[in-house]
């Protein structure tokens, strides 16, 4: 994956997480994610497609996801309710949708709606043939992780004609 | 949601698990999700992007996931391993590929990378705003559960504005 597509999510992370809950995030050395997912308790996913395509993934322990959603929605709220989903949505989506616009050529990507898992000890896997760059936050509220794996979109006939040929 | 987006997914799931696996599938009538999700072991997850925005899930429980990946590669895999991983998401990527290509009106979408969570147990949550529909579907592997919760792109304004002004 092209390392400059890495620094836009830092930047946006850190511009998101102080803007919008005065929570100033420590990022780490990114690493090239090898082998078994880590595990969380609840995640938040958002697709990217266009002239880039691929996944990012938001993932919090059940502690730290419940103290970041309390500061960004200025009350705790149920981690089963919708609200808390929606919460944890908002903020992957915000996260994105800044680091797209901080990509440093101009491309034309469209990202999707977040979806959001809440399961304790969850792990999730992107595509393998996608290189996989995982982000380590810390916060006073606690730690999270950011994972990115997209690439340039000229190698999306495989799948695409799979899909076609299941479908034919 | 547009009633015309559910059959191309109803008719896209029967011809991938008939063509790629040789699996009848029996589909349930698709009811409006309400409330709290319900709980899986394996999902897989695409966004939709485009004049349609949106997420696909495609959820098991692990007994009818590891039946459906065995049929699907020819061997029973470990779902601790990226191979199995590999396989639910190439499954999702093939019935929304095939589904995009049966909506009715000419709709420029993309879909994203797929996404694979395990983990006993999870919910699945896709943003409140948007209508999800349900789709149970009977195999003799298993059961399983599509979720589609798409929307007309005319309505992003308001996530994407919030994205812009958290990184102004």
């Amino acid at each position: 994956m092209d390392a400059s597509y890495i620094t836009p999510f830092v930047k946006s992370i850190q511009n998101v997480f102080s803007t919008m809950l005065q929570l100033p995030v420590t990022v780490l050395d990114p690493t090239i994610k090898q082998g078994n997912s880590p595990s969380h308790d609840v995640s938040g996913i958002i697709g990217m497609s266009g002239d880039v395509k691929g996944s990012v993934v938001l993932s919090f322990k059940l502690d730290a996801a419940e103290s970041i959603v309390s500061l960004f929605c200025g009350e705790r709220l149920d981690p089963a309710g919708s609200d808390f989903a929606d919460a944890i949505g908002e903020l992957v989506n915000m996260v994105c949708g800044g680091a797209k616009a901080l990509f440093t050529q101009t491309k034309s990507v469209s990202i999707s709606c977040p979806s959001v898992i809440i399961g304790k000890d969850h792990g999730v896997s992107l595509p393998s043939d996608v290189p996989c760059v995982l982000i380590p936050c810390t916060t006073d509220c606690g730690e999270f992780v950011i994972e990115v794996a997209i690439r340039e979109n000229n190698q999306n006939t495989t799948t695409q004609g799979r899909a076609a040929a299941a479908n034919a």
